[in-house]
């Protein structure tokens, strides 16, 4: 893993998905004591910044490997990456979703042509699952965040914010990364190393599922207790990756841990002052700068909007629930 | 009016407001039968691109005048632009707001700082109101679309737009303008005129309140019957104005009309595709693009999205009903 990777996924990328852009609210702000530029994933195709890696890998992939097609594990924006990038590149993608994931992203996965087995989120593990297939059929996995392709994918967002943040005069030296795996997290970081060494990321992630807090702390990796049971579906992996967490262990400072209420809290502030459309998941960090700005040690504060792949009833609910 | 007065407004609002993004969604391009490039104004600050044209005007007075005030008539969305620009440049704001107004924008509009006095919109014009507010105490009166530095703040959405066009390669001809008063409409087709002659405007307004489309097919101004009654509360101006109308009807082609349902469903598959907030008369041209394509003369489409103000209650309704 090297810049290098990474600029030439932006090549890749040129064209087929979007530069996002860095969003500011002055009323967010002042809620937040410190500006907060959001860079707004969810505005990108599919509806989340996973459209980025899966492209990146489908993309570096051989004639034969394309012949044979594609097999991935994911809740729904890795999944719907998959497809998006599969459909342009002819070749077939077979997805394992939880039976579980929201209603919207089964349903996008399945008109961008995927095929789609559903698991018990509980009970199984999906990218066990993936792999298993992989191996019988030998159509290619691509893990959603432990992939050296994938992370390039991701780490573009980073090449996009270095060039943003000069141009907006951002004095920032923090990026808040939503966390899964850890993939976008490695990306960026890895991206910022090169361009704008004096940014570092932190993971932020929901209650119950702070693994990368947890790895990071302790210097080695360590595991969720469950994969299930939170709204913040697009970040309940198990545990970090073998080809991020090193990433994540030497460029990133502490994680923060969010909970669900805060996630939607923060959902309906990006509803009224920012009019973007976030899942859960995908407002975790600017939760994290909004209500744990003593937690941080920047002037200006950097979130990513990781995605907005959210079932309209839970939307409903947040604008009721949190007006 | 010219070229120069818009370059000479995006130089004052460089910093201060945002370069909105062109969003696009394969799922969009395939109901449309053409690929949708979308200007999210409702991502600029203050959550519409009313704060261009407010900026414009109130960076371009005296100090004198500064010192006095400005007073403006809106339902909001220019109400907000003004408040905020008012703030930032220490003068006083008094808007004369329809006492229907969505609450979201009375809510903003105070909380910017500006005061707000009541008015009945079905009986009374706002536009008077504010007039002879001016003639009583000197304070300037903001037109929110007939006055030059307004028409000019609007116009910096036109240059953006054709540098993003050159950059995305979009084949287009054709930009379709969520249409009030013409200040939007007038600012884009001057600097398209300069900067991309080959694409046109073209109005879209709400059934009952298309005085645009009318006076644009008969040549001369043709009024409304009425002020009030539609969801699309940003678009219910009398007539087109004295300065933008010759602007309008020189530069731009057919205007096109739409009725609520459709600017209710646009919103709705805004929300799922674009992962973005929108009013009604903010998606009133995404509409035009997504349901009137025959009525369309140009390859690729470009439509303004004008600002994402709506009430909560009106979006869940939105979304309940049309899921």
């Amino acid at each position: 893993m090297n810049i290098e990777m990474i600029k030439a996924a932006s090549q890749r990328l040129q064209g087929h998905l979007l530069e996002t852009p860095l969003l500011q609210s002055d009323s967010l702000n002042e809620i937040a004591g410190r500006r907060i530029f959001i860079k707004a994933e969810n505005l990108q195709k599919t509806g989340s910044f996973k459209a980025r890696g899966a492209w990146s890998a489908i993309s570096s992939l051989t004639q034969e490997a394309l012949k044979k097609g594609v097999v991935a594990a994911s809740s729904g924006n890795h999944a719907q990456g998959i497809a998006f990038s599969s459909k342009y590149h002819n070749t077939r993608a077979l997805v394992f979703m939880p039976s579980n994931a929201p209603e919207t992203k089964i349903r996008q996965t399945i008109a961008l042509g995927a095929e789609v087995q559903f698991y018990d989120r509980a009970a199984e593990l999906g990218s066990k699952l993936a792999k298993q297939h992989s191996t019988e059929t030998g159509m290619t996995l691509i893990n959603p965040f432990d992939d050296a392709q994938v992370i390039a994918g991701q780490g573009t967002i980073g090449l996009e914010l270095a060039r943003q943040i000069q141009h907006l005069k951002v004095d920032a030296t923090e990026v808040l990364v939503c966390c899964g795996g850890g993939g976008l997290t490695a990306g960026i970081a890895l991206a910022l190393e090169s361009e704008m060494p004096h940014i570092q990321c932190r993971t932020v992630e929901p209650v119950g599922f702070d693994d990368s807090a947890r790895s990071i702390a302790n210097g080695s990796i360590q595991e969720n207790s469950r994969t299930d049971g939170s709204i913040c579906d697009s970040l309940l992996t198990l545990r970090p990756g073998e080809l991020t967490f090193p990433i994540v262990k030497r460029l990133c400072g502490p994680g923060l841990t969010i909970n669900e209420q805060e996630c939607l809290k923060a959902m309906s502030l990006a509803f009224t002052h920012l009019k973007i459309v976030l899942e859960p998941g995908g407002a975790i960090a600017l939760a994290a700068a909004l209500f744990y700005g003593d937690l941080l040690n920047t002037n200006d504060v950097i979130v990513t909007a990781s995605g907005g792949n959210v079932d309209r009833s839970l939307f409903q609910k947040m604008l009721k629930d949190y007006g």
